[in-house]
């Protein structure tokens, strides 16, 4: 894959339209926030890392091309850019943690001229993605310890090169161990309904030259079943502080079958990830989309038109069925709450 | 539903084809074996029970054209065509049991004028039919004892007014119990591959009037985490003589999320589903269909398109799994070996 998840080059930033992967790869240009918040809200862009950083350009370009000179006006559009692009998705907390970090910069130097807080926080934007590169490759480097040469390893949706700007996050591990020369092969679940897995982790997977496996979701508990699984690996959009993990739906699923089954269930994800303003996982968000999402596939429907349709994005799976937590700052387990508070 | 999902009249043998449903309403008509095996083999018409009926009367369709008064070779012409239609799917045991009655009933009369055993042979093929729509009114019948108003119930696949030739053996048991007057609602898994529960299950729920509300595969363990599930009913294609049930791909999945969530599941069928014949149901022939029905949907490739996939159409859950199996004879509940005696 030569082109970026997401680049800020010539001051154009740029995205890979992850909505028609794998069947048209086309790159699209964000002109102003009102592109940020749609790439963010139709998943041409998606993954919780790649959206921090994605939204973290989207502050600059929100206030880049200000004529004004009047601070009070400059702070008043930085705040109305921040809420806007904070509307587009709900669960994934990276997203508000790559805003609150843009937002502290600007106001920790407010008292400089305007012409060097945007410097300022260009230069932030940018800081934000080089770590979010640096982060992939520790989690990789650090989850790779775990996988033994001969493992078979399942993963749900995208968490790879598409959902951040560097390796991923639980594919980033399956890279470095493939990269160590460990003999692996990987599962993946296609992901309905928007077939994440399908679409991007088996795209990127075989790209990448790794052996690679496509089954549907309900698939997942008999090749278990089948002693085919060696670990499972996901990545995540929230972290509670007691460990809970919002993630794709799906996830929740398969802990529980992984816990039936006596199969390691690990969560990969940078340390940006936790919210620890929240103890539980049943006080984060959680997204629901449209029914049109399961009704239609390639716009087709399948199912009758006016049928109900519940369309939860995400599921929490408690930390009790969670082997580990693999971060770019080490890898915790339980109990979580203890473990995590060197974060 | 006004047309039927198999019928004989005038002499034509006609099935809604399920291939296109809820899109296209179209019947189609069986002109000859080959017809029969491809229906069949292309799940025009699928659906245990409603496999059998369609496989009873496809071998009198066999043989009701021969001009000859070769009983020898009116025999050889009537195995000939159950072997043949005996080879378009492996796992649904109704099939076989239908084409093996249907050769007996032949067998039994093999001394009387071909013109005679033709007659005793549309009759048979009529009276299997016949049995079949009287089972699914007994199981609906027993099964809605099991079921209280206010209850929501969890399907998958279809095993209802499109899988038998009456109400169905899990639907039945819905069907009844609405018109019972209990208020009942109804979840239903989209069941991919084929998307069954999509295309079918929601359809004729809709059409009878029961609330159902469709959701992904991948979501039927949050809604019973979020405690909306009080009952799974799911069909069955073969069960072994411990009570191991081979249906459709994703049912062991959902029984095992059943008992980590302590609801009870349940599997409705006909006592022909019951092959006495394997003590186990790792013994059950698991049939794997192309992988191209999960690459693509509705024609369009949505995965890379040289991905390597795994596609099992059945899996088998242990009879640990089962709370009760509902057939028309009666409830039998565990253990299975001591109380499936008695049929």
């Amino acid at each position: 894959m030569k082109a970026k998840t997401v680049s800020y080059v010539d001051e154009k930033l740029k995205i890979i339209d992850q909505r028609a992967l794998p069947r048209k790869f086309n790159i699209i240009e964000s002109r102003d926030i009102k592109d940020v918040y749609q790439y963010i809200k139709t998943l041409a862009i998606r993954g919780a890392p790649a959206i921090g950083v994605f939204a973290a350009y989207g502050v600059y370009i929100g206030i880049r091309d200000m004529k004004s000179d009047d601070k009070k006006a400059f702070f008043k559009r930085l705040l109305k850019t921040i809420g806007y692009i904070k509307t587009s998705r709900p669960t994934a907390v990276n997203l508000f943690w790559a805003l609150n970090r843009m937002k502290k910069k600007a106001f920790i130097n407010k008292d400089k001229p305007i012409s060097v807080i945007k410097k300022i926080l260009i230069r932030e934007a940018k800081k934000i993605h080089r770590e979010d590169k640096q982060m992939c490759e520790a989690i990789g480097n650090n989850g790779a310890r775990l996988i033994k040469s001969g493992d078979t390893i399942l993963t749900h949706c995208n968490a790879g090169l598409l959902a951040t700007t560097g390796l991923g996050t639980a594919l980033s591990i399956i890279y470095k161990a493939h990269a160590q020369g460990k003999n692996i092969k990987a599962y993946v679940d296609e992901t309905r309904p928007l077939l994440q897995g399908a679409r991007l982790t088996a795209w990127e997977l075989r790209q990448k030259g790794v052996d690679v496996t496509l089954i549907c979701d309900n698939m997942a508990a008999v090749v278990m079943k089948q002693a085919k699984i060696d670990k499972i690996i996901v990545g995540a959009d929230r972290i509670a502080a007691n460990g809970d993990t919002a993630n794709k739906i799906g996830t929740y699923s398969l802990a529980v079958l992984a816990k039936a089954h006596n199969i390691p269930f690990y969560v990969a994800a940078p340390s940006s990830t936790f919210d620890f303003s929240l103890k539980r996982g049943s006080q984060i968000p959680i997204e629901e989309r449209s029914g049109e999402e399961v009704r239609k596939i390639s716009g087709i429907y399948h199912a009758p038109e006016a049928v109900a349709v519940y369309n939860p994005a995400f599921d929490v799976t408690p930390s009790r069925y969670i082997s580990a937590i693999i971060t770019e700052k080490g890898i915790f387990i339980k109990p979580y709450r203890q473990s995590l508070k060197s974060l």
